[in-house]
C-alpha cells in the first residue's frame, strides 16, 4: 500500500487521496511552477491511523524516510545535518479546505546542534535562533501539547526585563535565552524535555496532524460546513523556504482576480522580510502586491506569469501564497479563491466569455443560495456590532428601525415617516399591514415556516424568527434579552441573512444586480427542465416575481385577501351566521373583491399558470381577540358580547393546525368555495375577453382522503363550467390538490383519479411527518441541529430520508395511475438549492416559491439538471 | 343466463345470487320442510336491470313465466283463473337481511273478477275482499307510488260513517265498497286505473323490489351496517297461505333457543286467525309459543319437529316464520337469529358443547365489540327517555348522576357521598382526581382518543365525548342544548355505548359475566397467536387487566403519575429551575414515588412484560392556568407573579400536539429520563429480589430521528446497566420506541438498529398521518361520517388504507434490518376487531388495549387467526 507520495507523483484530480493542498501542490510542480518540493502522506493513511487506536499502519515509516531521502537529495541538503541541515514544514490538507481548522509546524528538523549549524550555514544566528524558539514554541503547543500562553508569558516577561518593546528588537542572544526558557517550560510541563531527535520531531508532527482532525473546532467546522467526517486530512511535508532572511525575502497572499467585485486584475498584499506567521499576527501591514513590481521587478514577473498559467490551468481564480526567499520565487500554495456572489457571478462570466469555461460549468460555479446577497440589502461588514440575540434567518437581509410591539404601531410610526422593526412572539394574518409597515420583523417563537417567516420572504422583508431569548412583553412596552432592556422607539438592527438582532443602527449596502447576473441566469434557463414558478397572493408579488423570471404562479394564497378591513366584516357576518342562506349572502358581498385580485393577478402574468389554492385557514383566525372589539363587533352585528364570545370560543381549537381548515371547511361550509370559484372563473373571463391569455388552475388544500376530493372537485366544476358556458366556452381551467398530509401519499393512487395535477405542499408535509409545529419548533430544532440530531431545519431544507420518501411514495402511486401528472412543489423548499435537486431528480414539473427565491431557483434547477445529467 | 330458480334448484350457500332469503326457503324445500313453493328471480338480474337504465335483461320474462306455470302445475291452480287462482307474494330478500328496508307484495294476482272466484272458491267473500283490498293498498304504495295515507284516511272515513270501531266488524260488502274506494283514489292519484292484468302485476312488482334497492332508507341502512351496495336483491315469488282464514289458521314467529339468554329453550309467539302483518300492527297480543301446542297439537308437533331439525341443519339458533293455513303448516322463513352479546356466548358455548360445533366457530360466532355490553352496565331499554344531546361513544355503559363543571367539585361532591356526572369543555391530567370521583364524564369537544376518552375506558367509567351541541359555561354554572338548561346539580345520564346524553335519571342494568364467558375466552386463548396485553397506568389498572387475561403491559404512561398534589410541587420546581443542577434536584424528589409505582405494577404483573413509556407531554400541562394558583405558585417558590407567569407564556404552544414533548423534551432537558430510569430499575431488582421475575420494557416516545433514538437509548443502557451492576446483574431488560410519527415508519429501518422493540401508538400515528388533531375532531368528523367522506372514525377503527400504509412501511424496514423485531401496538386500537384483524395479518407480536377492552380483543385476536389461516 502507498502511504507517501512525492509532489511529482501526484495531480490535481487526486484530491481525495491527497488532500486540496496536496494534490494541487503535486499539480503545480508538475507544471513546472516553482514549489518548494517535497511529499504528502495520504488521507487514506490518517484514517488508518485513526481506526487502528492512532498506530501508524506497517510500512508507513519506511516510505517516510524513503520520501525524506529523496528530498535530501533533490535539496543538497540533510535532515538533522549539523552543517548543512535540511528544515521542513508539516502542514494539514484535506480534500475541502478547513482553514486554521488543524494544526501546521513550521521549521521542523532544528535542535540544540542542528540551530547551530544553521546558523552557521545561513550566517545570520539571530535568524537561526528565532527560527529554533519558534519551532519549539510551535511544535510544543500543537504535538506536545504545552499550552502556548506559557510560552508568551515567559517572552513577554523577558522583553520585560530587558526593556524591549517588539520582537524585532531581540537580539541572537536574546532568543538563545528564550530557547532555554522554552525548553525548561516543556521540561516542566511534561517532565521530560523536548524533543531532539529530528525523526522522532518528523512522527511526532504527523501523528499530531493526524489527531487534530477530530479536534472539536474541526469537527463543528466539519458540520457547518456539511463535510463528511470520514474524509481524512493528508499531511504535507515540504522544504522550508524562509522569507524572513532578508530585505531580497518576502512574503505574500493573492489573488488572479478580485474576490469582492470580481474584476480581472491581479489583487493581493506582500511583506517583504517576513514569514506568512507575522502577516496574520498584524504587527507590520502589508503592502498591495502591485508594489512588489518597484521592489522586486523579476520576482514579480514570474509571479505574473505564474499566476496567469495557474488560473488558465484550473480554469478559475486562484486564491496563491508565495515567499520569495533571497530573491527565489517559491508558491507555496494555490486553490480556487473564495469569493462574494458578485464576484462568483461576475467571473464565471467573464470566464465564459474568454472561452475558458463552458456555460454548464459558468452555471456550475456559483453557489444558488449566495444570490441571495444580491437582491437585499446586507449589512457593512467593516463595523463592530453588538448582537443582542440570535433567531433563525427567516428572511434575508438587513434593516434597522425603531422597535414596536403591534401592527397598529407599526403602520401608524410608518405613516409619519418612522422606519420600524416589528416585535411579536408570532404574527398571524391580522398583522399584515403592520408587516407591510415594517422595515424587518422579529419573533421569539416560530421557525422557517412560520407565518411571519413565509410572509416575510414573500414581501422580501428581513426578519428573524425563533429568537427565543428575546423576552417580549407588549403590555410593558419592552423586550429584554438577558439584562439587556429594550423600550418600544428604541433602535435595533435585524440581519436576517445571519439571522442576528443588533442593538442600535448599523451600516447597510444596498442591493445592486449586474448585467452579469441576468446573463447567468439566461443560461441557466437554457440549462434547467424544471419550471420555476412563484407564490404570490398579491398583484405586487406577482410583478415582482414576473421581473425576477418566474414562469407562473404555483401557490396564490387567497386568505390574505379576506384581511382587508372591509372584506373582514363579510367574513365575520358569515362566520356569525346562523344558515347556509345567510352565509352565502355575507360571502357573496366578497365576491366582486376577490374577482377584482384575480383579474388584476391574471392580466400580469399574462397567461402563465396561476395556481390559487382555495380557502385554507380556521375560521377563528378571522374573528377579534381582544374583548373590546369583541363588542364593536357585536354591536356591529347586533349581537350580545357573550353570543360572540362564544362563538369565537366554540371555534377556539387545541391544535388549529390539525383542525377545521382547508378542504374540511369547504365540506362543512362549501359557501367560501362557490364564491372563490365563481370569482375565479368570471375573472378569467373578463381579461380573456380583454384578450389576454388566462390559466387558472384551482387548487384544493388539505386534501387526505380522495373522498374528499372527489366531492370538493365536483363542485368546483359544476361552478366553473356554468360561468364557463355563459361566457368563455372555450377557456380551460384545472383542478387539482395540495399534497400535504402524509396520508394522500399514501392513497395517491386514488387522489390521482379526481386531480389534474398534485402540488406538494412541502411546509405542512414536513410539519405533519415530522411531527412539529412550525410555530413551536424554535423549542427545541436549534437545539437539535447543534447537538448533531438534525442535519438542517427541515423547514429550510427538505427532508429528503424522511419527508422525500413520503413524497416519493406520493409521486410513485399517483403517477401510477396518471403517468402525465403534473407535479409541482408549492412549499418553502421550492426556493432551496438542494431541496431543488431533489425535485429534480424526483420528476416535479416545477417549483414554485417566494418572488425573491426565483433566481435562485432557477440557477439551481440548472445546476441539478447539470449535476444529474 | 339463468335468472330464476325454482326453490328446489337452489342450496343455502347460494346466498349470493338468490339472497339470504331464497337460499333458505330452497335448502328448506330441499329438506323436506313445508314451504309454499315458489321461486326466486337472482341478485345479478337486479343488478342488470339497475345498470341497464332500469330495463329486464333480455329472457327473463320467459323464464319467470316458465317458472310460473310449473307453480301453477305444483299448486293445480292458475294465476289470473277465475276459478281457481294462484296468488303470489313477491318478497325481496338481499344477501343480508335488511329487516324492513325493502318492499313486499302480498296477495298478487288479485283482479275485479279473480277476486269472486277466489271468494267462492274459499267460501269466504269476506276474507277475498279483504285480501283484495289489501293488495290493493299495498301495491299502489310500493309499485304505484300512491302514498298509503290516503287509502288509510278512506278506510277512515268509511269507518267513521259507518260508524265501525275495527277491521274485523268490517262486512264483506264493506270490503267491496273499500275496494272500489282504493281504486278512485288510484285513478284519481295517477291518471289510470289499477291495473287488472296479473301478469303485469307481477312484473312490476319485481321492478318496483329491483328499484327499492336503492330507495334512501335501504341505503343509509346498507351504510350503517357496511353492507356493498353492490350486492343487489334478489325477489322471491311464493305462493300464498293465509294464516287468517279462521279458526285453524295462524301465524308466528319463533326462535329456537331463547335469543336474549341463550337459553336452550323454543321460544316465541303466535296469533290464531291472523295474517303476518296483523301481529306486526299490534291490534292484538300474541301469545307464547308454547301455547299452540294446547290449541293445534299436531301442528305444534310438527313445528317442533322442524325446528330442531333446522338447527341442526344450520348449525345456528334460527329465527323462524310459520304461517298454518286449514290446518296445515308451512314455513315462510329461517335464518340465524340474533340475539344479545350473553345469549350469543351461552348458545355458541352450548352448541360446541352439544357437538353441533367446534370451539373455532364458537368463537367465530359472537361479534367481539358485543362484549363490551357484557362488561359495563347499560340502560334498561324498557324506560322512555329524553335525550337532550348526542355525541361520540366514547367510553361504553351507563351512568347517572348530578351535573358538576369542575374536577375539584366532582371530588369534593363525591367524598360527600353523591354520584356526579364531570361535564367540560375537554379534560387535561389535571382533572384527573375528579374523573375518577365521576360516575361518568361528558365533554362538548374532543374525539374517540381525546384525553377524557382514553381516561375513561382506562377507568372503566362511562363517557360522552365530543358532544358539540353542548355549549357549556362553567361560570354560570350550567351547560345548555338548544334551549335546555341543565345548571350544576341537575341529574343527567350517560349512555356511553350509544353516545346519548339523557335529562334525568334512568335505570341501569348492571354487568355480570358469566362462566360461558370465561368459557369462550379461553377457548380463544387457544386459537390465537397475537398476545393481547394492557394499557394500565396504575397498580389498580394492572390489577383489572391481569382478571382480564391481560398478558403484560403494553404501555404504561408514566406521566399521569406527576399529577398528585405533592408531585406535581416537584414537577413545578423543576419547570421552574434555571439551571440543570436544580433541575435534578427536584426531579430527583420524584424518585422515590416512582419508583413506588413501578413496584407495585412489577409486582401485580408477576414477571408478565411491561412497557413503560418515559414521560411525554409538554411541560405547560404541569402549571397552573388561573392567575390565582400561579399567585400561590410564585409565593410558594419565592418568585414574582410575573416570573411563573412569563414562564408559563413562554412554554405555551400554537399546536402542542406537535410541540416540545416526549424525546424532544427528553434530548434538551434529560433530567426526567434519569429518573426514570433509575426508578424503574430500582424498583425491578428490588422486586425480583423478593423472588418474583420482572421484564421492564422501556419505550421512548415521539421518535422520528434515528439520531433520537440513538441519544437517548444510549443514555437509558447507562443508567441501566448501572444500577443493575450494582445490585442484579443477572435481570433483562429491554429499550425500544413508540413508532407514532409517520417520519418514523419512512425510516424504521434506521431507527430499528437501535430499539429492541417497536411499539406502534397508532393515535398520534392516525392523527398526524390525517393531520386530525384527536382534541378537534369533533367539528368534523361525525358530519364526515354521515356524510360518506369517512367509512369510520379513524381513531376508531384504523384506517387501513391509509394509516395502515404507513405502518407497513414501518414494519417492513424496521423487520428488514431485524427480522425478529418485536412489534407491538399501544393505542386505542389495539381493542378494536377490525383493525387487530389488521394487526394479525401485518404480523404483529402483541396489541395492547385498555382493560376493559382485554376480552374483546382476546376474542377478535382468535377470530383473525380463523379468518387468516
Amino acid at each position: 500500500m502507498k502511504f507517501v507520495y512525492g509532489f511529482s507523483e501526484g495531480k490535481a484530480d487526486m484530491r481525495d487521496l491527497l488532500g486540496g493542498k496536496g494534490a494541487n501542490l503535486a499539480e503545480m510542480t508538475n507544471l513546472g511552477v516553482p514549489v518548494p518540493p517535497g511529499f504528502t502522506v495520504t488521507t487514506e493513511t490518517c484514517n488508518a491511523y485513526l481506526e487502528n487506536k492512532q498506530k501508524f499502519p506497517s510500512g508507513l515509516e519506511e516510505q517516510i524516510w524513503e520520501a525524506l531521502s529523496a528530498l535530501e537529495k533533490q535539496q543538497g541538503k540533510k535532515f538533522g545535518d549539523t552543517q548543512n541541515p535540511l528544515l521542513v514544514s508539516v502542514r494539514s490538507g484535506a480534500k475541502f479546505s478547513m482553514p486554521g481548522m488543524m494544526d501546521t509546524v513550521l521549521n521542523l528538523g532544528l535542535n540544540d546542534e542542528v540551530v547551530a549549524g544553521f546558523a552557521e550555514k545561513t550566517g545570520n544566528s539571530r535568524f537561526a535562533y528565532d527560527s529554533y524558539r519558534r519551532f519549539i514554541q510551535m511544535f510544543s503547543d500543537v504535538v506536545l501539547g504545552v499550552e502556548h500562553h506559557k510560552f508568551e508569558e515567559a517572552l513577554d516577561a523577558l522583553k520585560k526585563e530587558k526593556e524591549l518593546e517588539n520582537d524585532v528588537d531581540l537580539t541572537s542572544e536574546n532568543w538563545q535565552e528564550v530557547v532555554l526558557m522554552y525548553k525548561k517550560i516543556v521540561q516542566k510541563s511534561l517532565g521530560k524535555s523536548f524533543p531532539q531527535e529530528p525523526k522522532e520531531q518528523l512522527l511526532l508532527a504527523i501523528q499530531a496532524v493526524f489527531k487534530s482532525w477530530n479536534i472539536p473546532r474541526a469537527r463543528t467546522y466539519r458540520e457547518i460546513h456539511k463535510i463528511d467526517h470520514h474524509l481524512g486530512t493528508a499531511v504535507n511535508v515540504q522544504a522550508m523556504v524562509f522569507g524572513n532572511m532578508g530585505e531580497t525575502s518576502g512574503t505574500g497572499v493573492a489573488f488572479t482576480r478580485n474576490p469582492s467585485t470580481g474584476e480581472k486584475k491581479f489583487y493581493g498584499e506582500f511583506l517583504m522580510n517576513a514569514q506568512g506567521e507575522d502577516v496574520v499576527a498584524g504587527i507590520r501591514t502589508p503592502e498591495p502586491i502591485e508594489g512588489l513590481k518597484a521592489v522586486m521587478p523579476e520576482a514579480y514577473a514570474e509571479l505574473e506569469e505564474i499566476y496567469q498559467k495557474l488560473e488558465s490551468h484550473f480554469r478559475d481564480m486562484q486564491d496563491l501564497e508565495f515567499t520569495i526567499e533571497e530573491g527565489t520565487l517559491y508558491l507555496l500554495q494555490t486553490r480556487n479563491g473564495k469569493r462574494t456572489a458578485a464576484a462568483a457571478v461576475r467571473i464565471a462570466v467573464e470566464m465564459q466569455e474568454e472561452g475558458m469555461i463552458s456555460k454548464k460549468e459558468a452555471v456550475s460555479r456559483i453557489e444558488a443560495n449566495s444570490l441571495d446577497t444580491l437582491l437585499h440589502p446586507c449589512l457593512d461588514p467593516n463595523q463592530t456590532k453588538e448582537i443582542i440575540a440570535k433567531g433563525l434567518p427567516a428572511s434575508p437581509g438587513a434593516a434597522c428601525g425603531k422597535v414596536v410591539f403591534h401592527a397598529d404601531t407599526a403602520k401608524e410610526w410608518s405613516d409619519k415617516g418612522k422606519k420600524v422593526i416589528l416585535v411579536r412572539k408570532e404574527t398571524s394574518p391580522e398583522d399584515i399591514h403592520g408587516m407591510h409597515a415594517a422595515q424587518g420583523i422579529l419573533t421569539s417563537c416560530g421557525g422557517m415556516t412560520s407565518h411571519a417567516a413565509v410572509v416575510a420572504r414573500g414581501m422580501g422583508t428581513p426578519c428573524v424568527a425563533g429568537a427565543t431569548d428575546v423576552i417580549i412583553n407588549p403590555k410593558a412596552g419592552k423586550f429584554t434579552v438577558n439584562d439587556t432592556v429594550v423600550n418600544e422607539g428604541d433602535v435595533i438592527t435585524l440581519d436576517g441573512t445571519e439571522g442576528a438582532v443588533i442593538l442600535g443602527e448599523c451600516k447597510t449596502i444596498e442591493a445592486a444586480l449586474s448585467e452579469e447576473f441576468e446573463t447567468i441566469l439566461r443560461w441557466a434557463d437554457e440549462i434547467r427542465t424544471l419550471q420555476i414558478r412563484t407564490n404570490a397572493d398579491t398583484p405586487e408579488d406577482a410583478q415582482r416575481a414576473m421581473e425576477f423570471g418566474a414562469q407562473g404562479i404555483g401557490l396564490c394564497r387567497t386568505e390574505h385577501m379576506f384581511f382587508d378591513e372591509e372584506r373582514i366584516r363579510c367574513m365575520r357576518e358569515m362566520i356569525l351566521s346562523n344558515t347556509q342562506a345567510e352565509r352565502i349572502k355575507a360571502v357573496d358581498k366578497l365576491l366582486p373583491f376577490q374577482k377584482q385580485d384575480f383579474k388584476d393577478i391574471f392580466k400580469i402574468m399574462k397567461g402563465r399558470p396561476v395556481t390559487i389554492r382555495l380557502f385554507d385557514p380556521p375560521l377563528h383566525e378571522f374573528l377579534p381577540e381582544k374583548d373590546k372589539d369583541v363588542e364593536d363587533l357585536a354591536k356591529d352585528f347586533g349581537l350580545t358580547f357573550e353570543q360572540v364570545k362564544d362563538r369565537a370560543e366554540n371555534l377556539q381549537e387545541v391544535n388549529p393546525m390539525l383542525g377545521h381548515r382547508g378542504c374540511r371547511l369547504a365540506i362543512t361550509y362549501p359557501e367560501i368555495l362557490y364564491m372563490q370559484t365563481q370569482a375565479i372563473l368570471e375573472a378569467a373571463c373578463e381579461v380573456q375577453k380583454e384578450g389576454i391569455e388566462v390559466k387558472p388552475e384551482i387548487m384544493i388544500p388539505l386534501v387526505g382522503k380522495s373522498e374528499e376530493l372527489d366531492i370538493l372537485a365536483e363542485k368546483v366544476r359544476k361552478i366553473a363550467n356554468k360561468v364557463l358556458q355563459e361566457s368563455c366556452p372555450d377557456l380551460k381551467y384545472t383542478v387539482g390538490t395540495m399534497m400535504e398530509i402524509p396520508r394522500a401519499c399514501a392513497v395517491a393512487n386514488r387522489i390521482a383519479g379526481h386531480a389534474e395535477f398534485f402540488s406538494f405542499g412541502t411546509n405542512d408535509l414536513t410539519q405533519l411527518t415530522f411531527g412539529y409545529s412550525r410555530d413551536d419548533v424554535a423549542r427545541f430544532v436549534p437545539y437539535y441541529k447543534e447537538h448533531g440530531v438534525l442535519d438542517a431545519d427541515p423547514f429550510e431544507t427538505l427532508d429528503q430520508r424522511g419527508v422525500g420518501e413520503v413524497i416519493k411514495m406520493g409521486i410513485e402511486r399517483g403517477r401510477k395511475v396518471k403517468p402525465d401528472l403534473k407535479i409541482g412543489v408549492c412549499g418553502e423548499h421550492g426556493g432551496d438549492p438542494d431541496s431543488i435537486d431533489f425535485f429534480h431528480r424526483e420528476g416535479f414539473n416545477y417549483v414554485s416559491c417566494s418572488p425573491f427565491r426565483v433566481p435562485i431557483a432557477r440557477l439551481a434547477a440548472a445546476q441539478a439538471a447539470i449535476r444529474n445529467r
